[in-house]
């Protein structure tokens, strides 16, 4: 079963579109519970069993777990979400964006290391930057878009004058994550939730690819859903 | 002392502008050392060992260390770096890119964990996703800018109608660098060597700033210098 069946297998189980965001920041745990690497797993462990039932993927941001040293504990809980959440794949957030080479070690991260069903990847560096993970034909990869940080416009929203139409940066990638890019459907884009009507505008440019749309939690974005359903998951961050 | 008068200090010290790339590869190392996360210690100590005295900042690459759970390795590595070698900087590799919170936790992986004096950035999530790492004011970050892989073009060769002068993508970045994202002078930028006159170009923008130059050692680029230096360090990679 590949990254998008099982995406859409679990969409139609759970009847959701759901992410939920695996960031386990020791600041906001309950008191006691701060920065013991055991504790980090607790925490991510406990959020995705109060929630297997609705999510239709999981997010761990390694970050959290590179901080504190806590890989062993990453490694445990992909364990954990595989044996009690067998249906519900999982997307590593790790926004890796690295050359061939370099690439091809961190796609076995990613999938061989952690077993994750999916990563999320920066496309600054280009297409064969993003090539390494595709060669796993059953994993999705994830690249960045258009985020709704406040730097998200600094290069993410400048016009580009050398391609047809005039497009904003965010518009073209798009347009490869649809297209030229995505031979094989694998893959998707993250559009952050702040501004509806450019996740739209992503979705008329690429109208298959499933959208990851971080902002509906603790990142203060609006509400959801916009006017219309874009038929992607939601992403709710811990 | 800062990132940015270490590097000078290192340059005055030892002669050279060589900055010595750790990609611990094990499909490349002598027969029998492959796969042993021991072995990429001992390797990437022995690089660093052969070539402290010319060298000016050594450059792991962390994701030859994270596919192979190799984390305490490069703990190990950076220690013996610092203690046996401890006028030359030490550049983590990791190309991050990511909001505010979660840059936090990298920086927090690079510099505390780790204790690199500098780190390797995506600039793709724009200036919030850079702050997080300057605000270790002793500390640098060099900024991905033109890149030689063959999908570097695919974005950073964009033409950009909506900002003044209508600069390639790339060289807006280097303008950022060099002026308003670089309030204390910690920046660098990551220039491939491919293309000397995109260095040049690079140059001539960010007069200032500390270049990283990949590409001269096993990725094929062509010789180093170009007709004129750029008071910038080179980059060897094993």
């Amino acid at each position: 079963m590949t990254f998008t069946e099982m995406l859409r297998a679990a969409q139609e189980r759970h009847g959701s579109m759901l992410c939920v965001g695996l960031d386990p920041e020791p600041a906001r745990f309950p008191a006691g519970l701060k920065g013991d690497p055991q504790r980090i797993y607790d925490f991510c462990a406990a959020i995705a069993d109060a929630t297997g039932d609705l999510a239709i993927a999981f997010k761990p941001q390694i970050a959290y777990f590179a901080a504190h040293g806590a890989e062993p504990q990453l490694e445990k809980l992909m364990r954990h979400l595989r044996a009690s959440h067998p249906h519900v794949p999982v997307i590593l957030d790790a926004k890796r964006g690295d050359i061939g080479s370099t690439a091809e070690q961190y796609a076995r991260e990613a999938f061989e290391r952690y077993g994750a069903d999916a990563v999320t990847l920066s496309p600054f560096m280009g297409f064969d930057s993003v090539q390494p993970y595709l060669k796993y034909g059953d994993k999705g990869a994830f690249l960045l878009c258009r985020t709704s940080n406040p730097g998200g416009d600094d290069l993410q929203n400048q016009r580009l004058a050398s391609v047809e139409g005039q497009p904003l940066l965010y518009e073209h990638i798009a347009r490869l994550a649809q297209g030229p890019w995505n031979a094989n459907g694998q893959l998707g884009l993250v559009v952050g939730a702040t501004y509806p009507s450019e996740i739209e505008r992503v979705r008329a440019l690429a109208p298959t690819v499933p959208l990851l749309i971080p902002g509906i939690g603790a990142r203060g974005a609006m509400r959801w859903p916009p006017s219309r359903p874009v038929g992607a998951p939601m992403h709710r961050s811990w």
